[in-house]
């Protein structure tokens, strides 16, 4: 078929042309005596993207379940309680990653299409006065929802409980995209990937820790290789890898960071929440409701919109896989058939969103869901239009 | 600025990824053995685009622009009468070109927002009874207006009035992606480039040319070097070029014409015909007027909009490209100011027009004229959306 | 500096132009409906490679060394008695990884230039006759010391003992490279990596397993989460991934097998082996002498070079980077300063390895060793042209 | 076959990788509101490669032949005489071109491994007391027989006559490669290619041009349109063109003229002559002889090596082609068969020089001529070595 396909999954998420550029090399030496200065550069930008002051960061050949895995074996012992909500198939699968690996997890089962219960959470921290909590886990965005989660209320939950528990975030879908703070919020590791809102092909983990964890991981019991940060630390320390890296993704890396940076994170923060808000106009105008229960967890990077009852949302994903050339997500366990998903993450503006939305509408109406054809699109851009007046005004 | 940057101006069209791939390569040797092999294929399937059985086709490097260039200095001389309409910025450079290069230019002036007018022509041929015009001159496509013209309607009112000019078509913006039939039509010179319909960069000039021509250029009194026929011809003979060619899109044109073919030209100018109805609907939702001033006329690959009195339509193009990323094209010469252009041709699907138009209503309403958000989009892509399924249907 | 980086590194090899290409791709999703017709070929060509008949490969976004590590944890568990030799900086990695997950680590330790050493696997294999030990591992080609073991010898060795151990390869720089038949010499587990003989970038690591190893995992003790078998067989199984695959790199990889496809695994590993001559003849004109001690050990992947007494070999490697701007292998641990390595694998030929030879001449040269101008490169050449002759003749 | 093919033809050469990665992108609108900001800085900086101060630049969608052509046909009449010196294939089609434009063309025909004859130019241009002669061309650089012509020599001619002639340069091998100087040497039309040392693909055409021939332009009598400097510089002074560019070798074009910046001209220059210098000894090694009768013909950017009497040289740039997947120019017209020829301009470095050595070394032993392997490789890289000390040695 003609034309590009367009990439709407919540990750991975489009290529800046500039990326692309970068990851178009030849191969190189990861050995060569001039690498480490490449590398030194890119391990500090990386940091200022999880806003890490003194801690450090690990850059894995894996994705982000990679990050995860190293976060856990690096830091706790089996046996370990950790605190858990779970509320979507990525918070689910953490928790079965932990229990897998013997911990003791409380999972706190919430709403699918609400986020981490801050209550709940705080209540147990201050239970917990033998501090048997050895770890707290968020999940800042839920990718299977479109939920997002109060990663600082739940370090307020911490404190006010005087909890020396390690704080676990799970930034896979909102590190560079929507506001994270590790120093501020004292997040001890704070996972992502390449392939969401740093723009880059899936492949890389990214785990961001904070001198705690790093503390933490002196006395912890896992067996780990792979995903040790002790052979990092001894290798990053002079600028090489325990292993052979993806050098073409660690290029692809410094251009994605040097865009970050051009852009700057808090505009990249208030681009998406723009983008977000026409999706979810849109959703609104179809006479559609989110996932996400209450607009405090509506989700700047992914939204998933809940189908009419009697359609099945993958018939919906595939419409507009087949028929308009387009990458929706689709929903994920408990939501399966469910919702369809739009991603508006990462290297996205408004008139690609403007397609997505056409393609989304297309696609529902074909599917027999009776919606007014460019009734979401026309609330999107209106709202895209006035946004833009406003940020040209503001530029001004 | 994040997201990618929109091009929908009527050339250059957007590069497939395949052409992409293709032109991602390393320098290689022109006059390498084995490189006729590559040559003649192309050479061969070019032809097929023009549907052009039994003459010729050369590849200058050069745009559009040269090859117009060489169909007049290989076939006339100077002071031979040629028959010309002039109706848009690109059939009065076509006649510019003939004045300064000493034609005796019979130029019929005809509004702007009409195409070749068939019976002016018919009748000056048929009152030619000397026969001292020697070519006709029809633009299939005036892309500054985004009027077709009847090419088959010249042949027909050459072959009535049993006149033996040649008869040349400028096919810049239509040849691949409006029905073109070079030997059924009896055209001498079809010009085209590769930055249109063939969905190149820019860089390559099209010259299919049939035994009329070829024997004409022998006689033709024409200084000619760079452009020359004959030069091309006895290197082209042996799969080689005169002077080095544009190696790398010649890779590009290869992948190109594979996607034409897979496609299946039939199946190419439908799908313009079915985008470009789109657009045309989303015109008329706007409540504007198209500058192709009735339905014969209208351009599958290109639609010049008309903006209301007291709007610069510069003003529109500019707001969509700085604060929508989004090319559109400009008005030119007579209609400067007073239309704006949408490209619907190459490498384009139903998604990508739809960002088009969300664009263009970003742009018009920025521009204080007054359209209902979403309806321009919601007609198009209801369009789309219905002649996506009789598509279907057909292909079931 | 101008030119390109010439990189003879064992690894990362250079990308050929058609894989460069393919991987050179927006980005795409990889729970797409129409994914799985991409991934079925992929698992089962890159079995073809292995030479695996009756198992099943697994791909991880990983380095080798993640495969490594999943090939211990899916099939062993702690206080496992292994039998390992170590003869380089590889093997040693090895038996350190297989020594941090508990097992019981029998190491026999020979000379460094050396390679796996048969006899002494036969004599404990025979004695042990409660089959404690569990699994055999061979470091199939020792990319330090550039020595290449006999596989089928060791599986000579434990058939004679009758003996079940599993039997693990280490093929990172050899697979693809060098004759490897995992079926025929009953290999359990044998490792991988994209970017050596597989001609990609790092970023993928390969593990191709017998059933015998599937069957090992049901009950094996190890902690495993992100390399585990039994999450990727379940999604595989579906033609998905349990996380988020290295789609970009999955793109080069079916570019690469094709390429491998298409030369023939046979005729590739030819080439190897007269690439792999031409340079151990330049080292012989040179006077100088390999790592690997004898020519059975000789590895047609990589050649470890011993600088003269009183030479630091990191000063020719330093200089070959810095003034000839070719990457040649570093010496590792115990051989680090007393040999430099340069890779003759991948997508390499004959004129490569002559520009390889003469970058190494010059910085020999520059470094005070005594060489003859031209004497290595005329020798290499000299074989690479008659071997030439013979396969062009054998071609015929 | 396996591995890069070797590009050692003098035109088109290898490409920059940064360059290649300038090209890897989608298409723009060359008529964008900010793409003159492009386009000026483009002019600015190419003027500086061709050291032209006061003058300006023309950028054709062309070979060099169309900048050739455009500088005849803009600045001479029919019947003008000028006077050029014919010694190969591209002196031979200049002649050619200017005979077919009806120029009154006094050719001197020299020895083919000669250059421009100082002295009969000197001569003729002292007795044309009545300033017949309208021009004087010079080939800086004869591609075809690798012979440099002194340029500088033409214009000392040229004022010791007092001769208003315009001075016409064919640069397509050397500028960017070899010292030229426009301004210095009162150069009215330097006609130059993208495909050379330009390092980009071809595709552009580069003509420079004096405040002289622009006035030139504004009497001569030639019909021109695609190649009309009054046409360029009318868009041009806009920032734009006449016609749609070739935008994508334009990005090409930016990223080149930013490399050449940055190694500095002379440093560019110093460069080619090194790496030339190693060919000549290894040309020398081997016994036999350059073309280039003379040392001060010997050419900086390609070397036409003499095969011995009873050798078709065409068999042995096949067999490189073919054998070693090394590509070597062919002898053309008057010494087809004769030579072959080594490109070494653009993109090259010591070790891709050594090789092109090799494969030459390999292919003229299989063609049955008799040198020692290893000799011309030996010769050049112990040279490259030593100047590359002094080279460093001098950075120090």
């Amino acid at each position: 078929m003609a034309g590009f396909n367009q990439l709407f999954v919540p990750g991975p998420t489009n290529i800046p042309e500039v990326v692309r550029q970068a990851m178009n090399m030849p191969m190189e030496d990861m050995r060569a005596p001039d690498y480490p200065s490449f590398t030194r550069g890119l391990f500090a930008d990386l940091m200022k993207v999880f806003r890490n002051e003194t801690g450090r960061a690990f850059i894995f050949p894996s994705s982000g379940t990679g990050a995860w895995e190293s976060a856990i074996t690096n830091t706790l012992s089996p046996g370990d309680r950790v605190l858990m909500a779970r509320f979507g198939q990525f918070t689910h699968l953490w928790v079965d990653m932990c229990q897998r690996f013997g911990l003791d997890v409380d999972v706190v089962d919430v709403d699918w299409g609400t986020g981490c219960p801050l209550e709940i959470y705080a209540e147990r921290l201050t239970q917990d006065k033998e501090h048997r909590i050895k770890a707290v886990f968020v999940t800042q965005n839920e990718t299977a929802t479109g939920v997002t989660s109060d990663v600082a209320g739940v370090r307020a939950a911490l404190d006010a409980a005087r909890h020396p528990a390690l704080l676990f975030v799970d930034g896979v879908s909102s590190i560079g995209s929507i506001d994270f703070r590790q120093e501020e919020w004292g997040v001890d590791c704070a996972v992502s990937g390449s392939q969401k809102g740093f723009m880059l092909p899936p492949g890389l983990g990214f785990l961001s820790v904070s001198q705690k964890a790093l503390a933490a991981a002196k006395a912890a019991g896992h067996e780990r290789c792979y995903f040790s940060f002790e052979d990092q630390i001894r290798a990053n320390d002079t600028g090489y890898f325990p292993y052979t890296p993806a050098v073409q993704l660690l290029r692809g890396l410094r251009a994605a960071l040097d865009l970050l940076e051009e852009e700057g994170l808090d505009t990249v923060f208030e681009r998406h929440n723009r983008l977000a808000t026409g999706v979810r106009k849109a959703v609104e105008s179809w006479g559609l409701k989110l996932c996400a229960k209450e607009a405090k967890w509506h989700s700047d990077t992914v939204s998933a919109v809940l189908v009419p009852e009697g359609i099945d949302s993958n018939d919906v994903v595939r419409r507009a896989y087949y028929a308009y050339q387009t990458s929706l997500g689709v929903g994920l366990n408990k939501v399966a058939g469910k919702v369809f998903r739009i991603g508006h993450l990462g290297w996205v503006n408004e008139v690609m969103m403007c397609g997505a939305i056409s393609a989304a509408e297309m696609a529902l109406r074909d599917c027999g869901i009776k919606i007014q054809p460019g009734s979401g699109v026309g609330a999107a851009l209106e709202h895209y239009r006035l946004s833009a007046q406003q940020t040209l005004a503001k530029a001004a």
